[in-house]
C-alpha cells in the first residue's frame, strides 16, 4: 500500500477501507508518512467527506496510536462531558464536581485553549499550586480517593490526533464534521470511560454555526461513540453570548465556585444541572430524568458540589482555600469599562467579538505556544434582555498591560447591540440527541433558562 | 496575509488574486510556508478549480522565482517545442535539429522522465559523453554557435516548479490542467522563447485520456502563454500506441536517427516534419504552413537535419560519430521476443503497458532518484494494423538483467491484441489549437500518417 494511492483515492470521493485508514494513521505515527503528504489528504478529506464508517475506523486508529487508560480498577460508572467550546464556557469546573458528588466516577480530560474559546486547563491552572499533569497512575489515585479527576491530555493518549491537529490547525480543514469527531472521540475512548455527554455548541462564539451543521456533528459523534461500545448523548446548545457572566481564566474560576454557592447566573447553572443530570442518568444512579436532576439540585442546594471541588482541588496539589477566598485567585492591575452607546434593551453581547477581545487582553491564545493571563479577560455587567440607560457599564476589561486595553477596546464595545424593542427570547438547550433520536424540545431543566432572562 | 487563509479561500471555492498567488509561491520558495501547507493548497486548488487568471498569475509567479534566460544578443527567433510525454515520444532528438536546420533558433530545456514516459534528457545521456547541464552563459554560447542546444533544466529556472512538483508527485495532485499547464509554461517563458508549439498527448500512454481533457489543457497552455507574450499553437495526438517502433533512451536515439536519414517509421516522421514546420511558421521563416513544410522536408531529404544533430551532438561534449557508428552506443546483453498468440492483424500496442514493462525493463524511473539503464526497452517488430502469423515476434525485449525480462514479460504479452478484422485506422494529429481557434481537421502532412498504416 502506497500513501499516495490513498489520497488519491479520497481526492476522487472514493470510500476507504479499515486497512488504508490504519496504514494511513500508523504510518503518520511512525514518520513514515510525511506531514505534506497528511495535509494533502486532510483536505481531500474536508472537501469529499468521510462517511460514518471511515470516521468510527479513524477514531478506532487514532485510539490505538497510543496509550488506552485502564480503569477497570476503579469501582463505579465512569462517565466524562465534553463541549466543542465556547466562549464563557467553564461548565467543567461546576457539573464535574456536582456529577461526583452524586456518585459518578469522572475521570475528565481536557484540552488548552486555542483561538478566543477557553480551555479548561487554562482555567484550572491559575489556582495557585493546582497541577493537570497527572500521569495515569496519578489519575486512578484520584478518581479512588476523591471521585472526580482533571486532567490534561497525556502524551500517551491518542498521540495521532496531535499531530493531525497542529496540521488541520494551519491547513484550513478544522471545521469538518469528521475531523472534530475523531479527535473527541479518539482521546475519550482512550479515557476509558462508560459514557459520555456531550455539548455541541452553535452560533457566533463556536465552531458549528448552523443548527443543521451542529446536530450533523453530534450524530456523527454519538453514532462513533456508540460503535466503539459507549453510551453517548449529545446537547446542542446556544452560543451566541458567552455563557454566564465572566470571560478569562480566574474570573472564570471564581464564577464557577459562585455557582457552586448558588449564587450563580441563572442561565449557567441550569446548564451545569441539566449536563451533570444527564451524566448520573447514563452513570445508571437514577431511575428517571427527574430523579437525576432532583440528585444534582440536592448535591448543589446541600453544598457537597462546593465541598467536591475543594477536594478535587487539594488531590491535585492546589491551595483549597480559593473556595473562600478568592484574593488568593490572580487579579488584573487594569480595567476598563465599555458603556451602552443608547439607552434600550441589550439585544447582542457578541460572543465571538468578546472572545477575540478577551484573547487580545491576555486571556486566549493566538498561537499553540503563546501563554495566558490567568487574570484577563472580561466581566458582563448586563445580560441579555437587561434594560440599560446611556452611559451604563455593559463590559468590564480586565488586563495586565494597558496597552492590551487598548487594543481589545474597539472590538469590546462591537460586540454589544442595544435595541428599543426587547429581543426574542432563544433558549439555550435547542435539542438533546440521544441514541434513540433526536428531541428539540428542552428540558424542563432548561426551559427555564431563556437567554432573555439572564442575570 | 496568512498562508491558512490562503488555503480557507480556495478550499471554499474562492478566486485567489494575484497578491495571495504571488505571497504563497514566494514563502513557499523562501521556506516559510511549509510543505504541509502548500500540499493542502494543492489539494483544494485540485478540487476546486483554478481559474484562467489564477493560472496566469501563478504561472508568473513561478517565472519570477528564479532566473529568466536572457536570449536578447542571440540573433534569430527562439522557438521551442513542448510534448506532454509519451511512450516512444522522440520527436524533440528529429524535429530540433530540422528546424535549426531551417533557420530557427532551439533553445530546449527538457525534463527527465518519471513514470513510463522518457524523459529527453534520458536519451541524450545515452549519447557518450553528452552533456546537458550547460550553465546560461554556455546555453547562449551553444545557440550562437549552431542554433540549438538541449539542455537540462538549471537550478535557476522556476525552482518554484521543482518544489511543487515534488510534492504533486506525492500528494496525488499531479494531473490537474492548471497545475500541469503552470508547470510547463513556467519553465518554457524563463527559457526566454518568442514562441512555442505544444504536443498535447491523448490516450492510453498519456497524462490525458480523453480528447476533451486534452483540449482543455491545450486551451489552458495557449491562454496563458498569450497572457505572457508568447505566440503558442497546440496539436493534440493520439497516444494509444507508442510512437514510432522503438522505448527506451539509446533504441530511441537510433530510430532518431535513422528518421533524421529519412528512413524512419512513416507515424513518426509525419509528426516530427509537422511540428517542425509549425516552428518554423512561428519563426516567422515561411509564408504559410505549405511553404514551412516543403522547408523542413527539404531539410530531411537533403541531410541537414542530420548534419545539425551532429553539431549538437558536438557542441555539447558527445561523440557525433554515434550518427554513423551506432555500436558507440549502449546495447543490452538479453534480449527475448514476445510473439503474436494468433493469426490476425494487431489491434492494439497498449502504450501504457508498453510504457510500465519498460520501467521494468530498466528503461524508466519510478522514483525520481532512480538510475536508468540506456540499453534498456522494447522494439515493436509489428505496427497497428500489421499483419502477423501465430508465433510471429510482435515486441523485442531488452536488459541488462534477465530478472527484469521476466518481470517485464506478463505486462508486455498483455499490451498485445490481434483480431480477425482489421482495425479502424485513427489519425496521430486529432486537431490543432491557435490563438485563433480550434481545427479537428488534421493537417497535410498528418493526415498522410493513420496509426493504421505504421511500418
Amino acid at each position: 500500500m502506497r500513501a499516495v494511492d490513498v489520497i488519491r483515492k479520497k481526492r476522487d470521493g472514493g470510500t476507504l477501507d479499515r486497512a488504508e485508514i490504519e496504514f494511513f494513521i500508523a504510518g503518520m505515527v511512525r514518520g513514515v508518512i510525511p506531514e505534506y503528504q497528511v495535509a494533502a489528504w486532510l483536505m481531500a478529506v474536508y472537501l469529499r467527506g468521510f462517511g460514518p464508517d471511515e470516521t468510527a475506523w479513524l477514531t478506532d486508529a487514532m485510539v490505538r496510536s497510543g496509550a488506552r487508560a485502564d480503569l477497570s480498577d476503579v469501582p463505579g460508572p465512569k462517565v466524562d462531558k465534553h463541549s466543542t467550546g465556547g466562549v464563557g464556557d467553564k461548565t467543567s469546573l461546576i457539573l464535574a464536581p456536582l456529577a461526583a458528588a452524586c456518585g459518578v466516577v469522572v475521570p475528565m480530560m481536557s484540552g488548552r485553549g486555542l483561538g478566543h474559546t477557553g480551555g479548561t486547563l487554562d482555567k484550572l491552572e491559575s489556582i495557585p499550586g493546582f497541577r493537570t499533569d497527572l500521569t495515569l497512575a496519578e489519575l486512578r489515585a484520584a478518581l479512588a480517593a476523591v471521585g472526580c479527576a482533571m486532567i490534561g491530555q497525556t502524551a500517551q493518549v491518542a498521540p495521532a490526533d496531535r499531530t493531525l491537529y497542529g496540521l488541520r490547525d494551519v491547513t484550513a480543514t478544522v471545521d469538518h464534521a469528521s475531523l472534530i469527531c475523531a479527535s473527541i472521540m479518539s482521546k475519550k475512548i482512550a479515557e476509558g470511560i462508560d459514557a459520555l455527554v456531550l455539548d455541541v455548541k452553535v452560533g457566533r462564539g463556536a465552531f458549528m454555526q448552523t443548527e443543521a451543521d451542529a446536530r450533523r456533528l453530534a450524530e456523527t459523534l454519538i453514532t462513533t461513540g456508540r460503535r466503539a461500545g459507549l453510551r453517548v448523548e449529545a446537547l446542542v446548545t446556544a452560543m451566541d453570548a458567552p455563557l454566564g457572566r465572566t470571560v478569562g481564566n480566574a474570573l472564570e474560576v471564581v464564577e464557577s465556585i459562585e455557582t457552586l454557592k448558588g449564587r450563580g447566573p441563572e442561565d449557567l447553572e441550569a446548564l451545569c444541572v441539566t449536563l451533570a443530570a444527564r451524566m448520573v442518568g447514563l452513570a445508571g444512579l437514577a431511575a428517571d430524568a427527574q430523579e437525576a436532576e432532583r440528585r444534582v439540585r440536592h448535591a448543589l442546594r446541600s453544598g457537597a458540589g462546593l465541598r467536591k471541588l475543594g477536594e478535587i482541588i487539594g488531590q491535585q496539589g492546589g491551595d483549597p482555600r480559593v473556595v473562600d477566598e478568592y484574593d488568593r485567585l490572580p487579579t488584573a492591575p487594569y480595567h476598563c469599562v465599555v458603556a451602552a452607546e443608547t439607552s434600550g434593551q441589550v439585544a447582542a453581547l457578541d460572543a465571538d467579538r468578546i472572545g477575540r477581545a478577551s484573547m487580545l487582553l491576555g486571556a486566549g491564545r493566538e498561537r499553540a505556544e503563546d501563554l495566558v493571563d490567568a487574570a484577563a479577560g472580561i466581566r458582563l455587567c448586563a445580560a441579555i434582555g437587561d434594560p440599560v440607560e446611556v452611559g451604563a457599564p455593559v463590559l468590564q476589561l480586565h488586563s495586565g498591560e494597558t496597552a492590551r486595553l487598548d487594543a481589545a477596546l474597539d472590538l469590546a464595545r462591537r460586540a454589544i447591540r442595544v435595541t428599543r424593542e426587547p429581543p426574542v427570547p432563544r433558549p439555550l438547550v435547542l435539542g438533546v440527541l440521544r441514541a434513540d433520536g433526536w428531541s428539540p424540545a428542552p428540558s424542563p431543566a432548561s426551559s427555564a433558562s431563556s437567554r432573555g432572562g439572564g442575570g
